[in-house]
């Protein structure tokens, strides 16, 4: 295991280490009407945006390439690394194509996120802790990956909707290998959905 | 897998495809203190449909029959398909009395639904979408099934209390077959609490 | 499985069975603006409980023991029963002590809490219900456990700070036992963050 990419940018996965910091504290105004309006708004914010992680992950899994592309912000940092790769990119657009070409008609992709912890920093700024849980198929390789990791996002709000803007991962374990037999899948949504290899 | 239900039955799983419309957007009103009672109602009726959703599951993989059946509208209809099955019906009675069989002392249920997207659409409709990952295992059958599938669900309110009106899935992957022989369980709280075989 | 110690301590694992009283409704009140500031507080107070919990499950399967003993009630009480094991103890420094001797570098920990079912009793007391998800490798005795297990806790707050002051769970299923061979990591953080051996 020494060598792993992993292993080499093995940081501590707490907020100083990810740089994390506290956002807007979860207390009510002693003010008015504007204050508890503000308030209102910061909740629903946090809402928009676990919905706005919710979505990336049924877009990548379902092959939805179109509604994905709406939930990138046009100049997004991506900032993955697993075990024995390292998945690194600006832009939407190459994001959307890196995604198009990995979730084909010969993949199977299972990406939960989990426990989200989202900081509002601003009317327009806000950071996310997220677990990530998966488990991937890439038959044409006859390649599994299964594992978790910590992500840490930053997400931008402009024309009132929120975009990710940033986005990291690193593995708290990883399993992955070929195996002797792709599995017989009895449902395999992307075999008609994914894109045509 | 070319004759299997699931492919028989496959959509395209984006909002189109299922029918989930834009509720109303997570804005905070610009009106004075009755707007601002009605948006504060809107994010406790988010909260409210989570907790029904994530009591459906506790009660089915708890063989809680008696909650369960006070989350479901009496006329809730239901439309899953999976690789191998169909269970579509209608009525809340019915709805019951199918979970009631499933689980029983000989099976082991995990169902977890992530990633919840509620849209309100008005104080007593709304819809959800979310991400199921299940495993379950029907001892009797030395039968295991694992995968995922995207649900959308209809919600009512009635009397103040949010209920399942509607509920689908479709598959995004599933793994499904016999096996030599049943795991070895150091639990299994159905062993005393699931329906009597 | 008849002397398992979780078949002993089985209860139905309904709100009866858990102690779990309903909080105060999700209905925002019909009074003035001081009304909905305390609506507001409770919603945020839901998401503050939320994010605890989350926090907790991160904590753990990074070997964050620092932030950990942030999230816990001095006087934390911890009552969980699996299959082959109980793990009860009373106090903040007793459970880090026994967190930080189990999350060493020869284990890897998945803990995954799904379905939060948070109750407000008051402005400083809560309870919550959760599903977790579990799989864990005890390296050094090439021990593996995977299961699922109904959590219930109460939360205090103090000094504007919710915390754990009660932690319960009892497993739905789980598997464990000798593996012939540990997994072979890709990635593995506590490799090099765990508690050293």
């Amino acid at each position: 295991m020494s060598g792993s990419k992993g292993d080499k940018h093995s940081v501590q996965l707490d907020k100083a280490g990810i740089g994390i910091e506290d956002g807007i504290p979860l207390n009510v105004s002693v003010g008015g009407i504007d204050e508890l309006r503000a308030d209102i708004q910061r909740l629903m914010d946090i809402e928009a945006i676990k919905q706005l992680k919710h979505a990336y992950f049924r877009c990548i899994d379902t092959a939805n390439f179109g509604e994905l592309e709406r939930l990138l912000h046009d100049d997004v940092t991506v900032d993955f690394v697993g075990g024995n790769y390292e998945w690194k990119l600006t832009g939407k657009d190459e994001y959307v194509a890196s995604v198009r070409s990995a979730f084909t008609r010969e993949a199977v992709g299972h990406h939960n996120g989990h426990h989200p912890e989202i900081q509002i920093l601003s009317e327009s700024e806000a950071t996310g802790i997220w677990y990530l849980a998966d488990d991937m198929w890439i038959m044409t390789h006859k390649f599994h990956t299964k594992g978790t990791a910590i992500y840490w996002d930053r997400y931008e709000k402009a024309n009132g909707t929120w975009k990710i803007r940033e986005t990291h991962y690193r593995r708290l374990y990883e399993i992955s290998g070929l195996l002797d037999e792709n599995p017989q899948f009895s449902s395999h949504h992307l075999r008609k959905h994914g894109t045509e290899v």
